[in-house]
């Protein structure tokens, strides 16, 4: 109800403020008998870490998980998985002018009229630490999915774009780089004009376009629950997310229907995908593959005219270590809300039909 | 958990095949002494209703709500508001062409995969008639946050876009055309594109954009349900539905911070609103607006190849009475998923701060 | 949220009052492919109806369900089962008089409490005609769990017990009496009894006890949703309903461990059975049993001191049909309760062991 | 959906095995601006915890709560309440020995059958150990409630029964003696029993008996969540609870209904109050009185017959520190379970009604 859970039955509940003794969460509804690989989401969660590069943020978070029930001897009990990872970098006294001040466009604003009361030392439960809990359970709902691959990459920053059709695009390349973007030459513009942007002492946006491939026919609960309702969900629930679309998306939204059918081949997969694997909001066996558009972030490193609580002008100004782009970081995020989502439906799509229930 | 039911507090479950003896729903949660204007509910229907123009399905559906319980003398009572919408002009034998063949970019091949049985009849499920009882839950929601001013307007058709901001618009004229753009020259553009495409036996996409003023500060749960997340997965669980944007957009990922941020008025509004009226997930009392993208539909009066369920190769064409062009009757659905989620977050804000419980 | 839904993912949503123009709900999570025995659920809802026998409430109700989606030539498809059972005997005229009255131990006061206002008409919502659609649901669901045998049957009436254990019980003979009693001799009393309270105008109160036998080992889901506790939450939620023991139960209480202990046989089937099917919350093999206590109906045909709305002394005196002991009416609600629970469970538990899934 | 969570709108998760590192959970939905008693809660936590007395377990555990987020400068801020428990005893060596077996009336059997692998370390999961975060969420509701007074005392051990209605007892004596029975002769009684029974290796069970004095007017949401549904759910979700009845309870399943109506006085209250506080499952304001049945608990430190794994014969005998008699502990229990209810419903109430809405 109050907005810190995610999914059904495989179910993520998480808290933690960015400056609190530590975030966390409990995975409800991991089956028994899964064979938990721990460097595997040690690397998930590296990929997400700030200061592991030079174009993102330097602030030093060792993001170390600590699991404290639901495995025993290595694998789930069915039994609920508690985790926290604390926070040991919080140099909370950088944040005593933020105390009563609004910075623009950041959730300072609403979260003191919603609640009347708010944490305001490094964006308390609005900062994008939070993610890093959903790194985690998305680690765990990879492996109960392992058959699904997922692959997000950085698809633009600002203007520049990869202007190849993701086919094309060699995904192995995604971690060769900085940027995480698989077409090379494309990352090395970016990672440029990252550098440039943060010299400027301003930030960018950007776009992740994530592709799932082999999922299960069948995942999606009509009519609400669409697989792709929550996909975007999922998506737009990541801080700085201003758009979701999948398949052929906006773009399908200026075709004609002669153009955008798919038609089938025999086997019952498509000779087009512009459906993005996806019809009547369930999966048809075809990749999935979505878009994700991400707003610079709102703290830069220059002088902003804004208010205080009683409504008087104030500066603000950015200190310190914050990302210029958000976008390479924010690819194992949108990576694990993918495969959230996925964890979930596979497993109610166990009890839509009686033939696999008896 | 089967997908059919939407909200946490006002809590809408629908029910209900194209071609079964009625559709219907179940509000759950509507707090009681609601005054209830039925004609207000009625106009609803009318303008999601087929028939109501020459550039929609010319398919008859009285679309007539029967309500059976929560209403008393003409106000909620705040035990659950059940209805039906009776089904009058099924033509069932229509269908009998379609038992076993897979309509390309329909929902055919995935429903028969996911519960081994189908509802052939008019896509069942799947068909865009279920949102009948949408619209009849979102007049209701529309007039329990009745001073919210909800309006939804078609702003492109194919490649024809309204080429203004949104505050440039008349919304008064959204109706005075069948098209529902309030830009009189581009609504009769489209209207001839649609007329045209109508002809050629093709269908076409379009987007529907929506502005929503003097929504309450507060609406919206972080970290999951952040609002516009709950926005986007009313809208993107809207059949055709493929992409969402809320604020700047997508467009909104190729800017710099510096350009992006929104900033604040002493009052606590901002001079500019790429934000689109959400930060952190909570609204902040700026107009909420967002574009939602709708493929072309996807019967089409021309032959195509596609397959049967045992694979086998036939031609599918579509039957007499479909419409060219969704958006038009999008538009009431649009506001009704915003009503549906305005109307939940507005009575959950009710209980998220202490001074407003005592 | 506002309670009118029961299950998981088996899920019974309902509306209607007592005197509107239906009653009825929505099954949603039914899962695709079951065939549905018709004359089963009409079988189910002709035990519950009035009028069936000269110890019940003579009130006339066909309580005649229409199924109006989700079945399809027979079978469930896996979309939302909507059903209707329209009030065909509302004399709505007899109830004007109850418009400002509190009769007492009725929820009059309380709906109005909460509410601010009613529907007065035969007690409205509060009705225990709203339990007819719980035994539509319960009559599907035991199909869904075919393989579990339901008993329930009155074990009490006021003072008179039987005086044996369910396992010397035939429950063959439970519908060969009016009261709904296995034990024949004690039905004779039970229904004297019964039929001398309805001359005195009075009401009386009893118990009854329900056994499920060949329930799977591994339903429940700890540590809230002990089987137990969801099985106490459903009969709790019946009309009337005072108290819930399994197993021993209160007896239990007053017992030593190395007397209650249930010792294992080598198969895991136990000597005893105490625990009454269920260890730490999760079904174990064994039969469940359990005791549902109902208080007396408080309609009663006698003058009784009470007040209006506005706090003035009235006098309140039941009218007409009403049953003078519950019991009899309440076994086929207890059933259709208890297999809405392990319906509920039976479909979860494909979801708790990885084995099971892959 | 996995039973790991309790409550809707203020609603506790919780995760832990009585020998992993840690239990805890997090609180979602607690309004913000919460002033909170931390000593309360370590009071509450004091009542529970293990060696507190002669005639509990003298298993030693500190039970320190440490808060993690959802707190700050003292108060509560909307977001959810992360909280651990350090399992400081688990001398986890203890427990080899049962690695393999399934002791009488435990959950061994049944959590290894549904979930095929299992933390048998101290019962692991179902180690009653999971109480101590009910009672630290418990603490939390009691504060948001304040104005609610909830005693929960020990009314029978063994055969052992106060024969007084509650209104005679003296609530401020619960405290006085270590079996947590406000009658000072009979707490006497039990006491030695108790202690005689703990010579004989042996367990005992009881009864606990709660009231809620207080409770506004209008709780619980018919017609499925009945206050006291959710009531009796809560109570049977504790370990080793076999029954509730609340009111007249399985008493009043022997009445008439002449007997049994509560008269109203002028004022809305009545003269007697053998509904319990509740019609229709809202609460009248009357007080809300319940009984809870435990049984002896299952650990005994005689030799008993059972069998491994495997089906072979083996012998279980209970070692060191267990609780001859598990209701003195339980008290803080029963009461947290009743004010997380409370607390809930009392939330929901804020939105049922308009009127409270604008």
């Amino acid at each position: 109800m109050a907005g810190n859970s995610f999914g059904k039955i495989f179910k993520l509940t998480t808290f933690g403020e960015s400056h609190g003794l530590a975030i966390g969460g409990i995975i409800d509804g991991c089956p028994s008998g899964l064979l938990i690989d721990f460097e595997a989401i040690e690397a998930e969660m590296q990929r997400r870490k700030p200061g592991q590069s030079n174009i993102v943020t330097q602030r030093k978070e060792e993001d170390k998980v600590k699991f404290l029930s639901g495995i025993f001897e290595g694998k789930t009990t069915g039994t609920p998985i508690g985790f926290t990872i604390d926070n040991i970098d919080p140099k909370s006294k950088d944040y005593s002018h933020l105390k009563n001040v609004y910075r623009p466009s950041h959730a300072d604003f609403t979260y003191d009229k919603k609640y009347g009361i708010r944490d305001y030392r490094g964006g308390g439960r609005s900062s994008a630490r939070e993610t890093a809990s959903r790194v985690v359970a998305g680690a765990i709902a990879k492996q109960l999915i392992a058959q699904v691959k997922i692959n997000a990459f950085v698809s633009s920053v600002g203007e520049i774009f990869i202007d190849k059709p993701y086919q094309d695009l060699d995904f192995s390349k995604i971690e060769s780089n900085n940027v995480r973007c698989p077409d090379e030459a494309t990352a090395v513009k970016m990672e440029n004009h990252i550098k440039e942007i943060r010299k400027q002492g301003d930030t960018v946006g950007g776009t992740i376009t994530c592709v799932l491939k082999n999922v299960p026919i069948g995942l999606g609960e009509p009519v609400f629950d669409k697989l792709h309702a929550d996909l975007g969900k999922a998506m737009l629930s990541i801080n700085a997310v201003k758009g979701f679309e999948y398949g052929s998306g906006f773009c399908g939204a200026k075709m004609k229907g002669s153009e955008h059918n798919d038609i089938f081949n025999v086997d019952g997969s498509t000779k087009t995908n512009l459906s993005g694997g996806i019809q009547g909001g369930i999966s048809n066996g075809m990749d999935i593959y979505f878009r994700v558009a991400f707003k610079p972030v709102a703290t830069i490193m220059q002088k902003q005219q804004t208010i205080d609580k009683d409504g008087n002008r104030v500066e603000a100004q950015g200190k310190g270590r914050h990302d210029p782009c958000v976008v390479p970081r924010a690819v194992p995020i949108v990576e694990a809300m993918a495969a959230l989502v996925l964890a979930d439906f596979y497993l109610l799509q166990k009890v839509s039909k009686l033939s696999s229930n008896t």
